[in-house]
């Protein structure tokens, strides 16, 4: 039984969704391990993981316009404000969302389906470099 | 320390929760690993994974329609349509629940609560059989 | 390859966040195992997980009532209301949270961001007493 871990950074343009599937199977190749337990971790809370559709952009485009409506900016309920009107509904947006998601490996590959593509979730709405956790599990 | 995948199909019936504990108790348990970390992963963008409560099935009811209510179909902001009235909701949904749960099993037995059950959460209004990928890690 | 499962109690005052990373961080010192996977997991379908700020206490105050607007109690289309008002959206708000959470640990150390914590999420009113099972596979 072996592990590996390996720290990405993936750089977000803004709000919306950034596709890292090519960087977590590059990890897993590299690490030599065909059957594994591949986790994804993400080490902020305003910003998060989801598993998408990688075929149309305009899924991705209504994934996003949705969760900005459920999320408004400038509710006037909102107490927590010093940071920018965009990092409250960034934290709750996170907490809807996934901070870690746990992938099997099976000869090698990501059991992902056809259209299932590994994205950033980037909340608030400056360019951000994020820190990814790439963690192996298996033999 | 030893380790198996295994690929269940589960049937849903339309949209809202079906319970698929059982398959997954029979995964570990036919993997003769007492101690282990089972990770269930479903490989779909349009459906997804919950732990919910597994005695009266208005709780499960209220839920679906909760989300129908939250995420609705023909919202005229959607742009991606091409597929059905129920697609991009579905993705939606799938992105605000769970595609990854990882249990942690004790003396072969999964660490759930006396009422939380293991379901398949279908976001789309056809029949469909979903792919669910139970991988055991452990000794 | 080593493990070591740990169930810890954690009690809730009511609704909100209660921080549990320090207890966190002792199963995973006191295990010996310095790279590791580490899952959390809650055994609850009305109670949840998420990391999130530790710093700003009015952070965790709107996240906790953006859920409360976002799924109120006495919502006229629930049906399952025999346990009390709180109960239906206790059960919804767990589904739209996290069940479990897996977090890398590399030299002994969990790969929490500065600001992130581990939170018990209560969404019942009563003072409540939650399992949740601490979970550590590695070498």
């Amino acid at each position: 039984m072996k592990q590996k871990t390996e720290e990405l950074t993936v750089n977000a343009r803004g709000q919306g969704l950034t596709e890292f599937t090519h960087e977590v199977n590059d990890v897993v190749s590299s690490s030599g391990i065909s059957s594994v337990l591949c986790t994804v971790f993400i080490s902020h809370t305003s910003a998060s993981l989801v598993l998408q559709e990688n075929a149309d952009p305009s899924a991705r485009r209504d994934l996003e316009d949705f969760l900005v409506r459920l999320v408004p900016e400038n509710d006037p309920h909102y107490t927590h404000t010093l940071e920018g009107a965009d990092d409250m509904p960034a934290h709750i947006k996170a907490a809807l969302t996934s901070t870690s998601i746990s992938i099997p490996v099976t000869n090698g590959r990501l059991a992902l389906g056809t259209w299932q593509g590994i994205y950033l979730w980037e909340h608030r709405e400056a360019r951000s470099r994020r820190r990814i956790v790439v963690h192996v599990l298996g033999e």
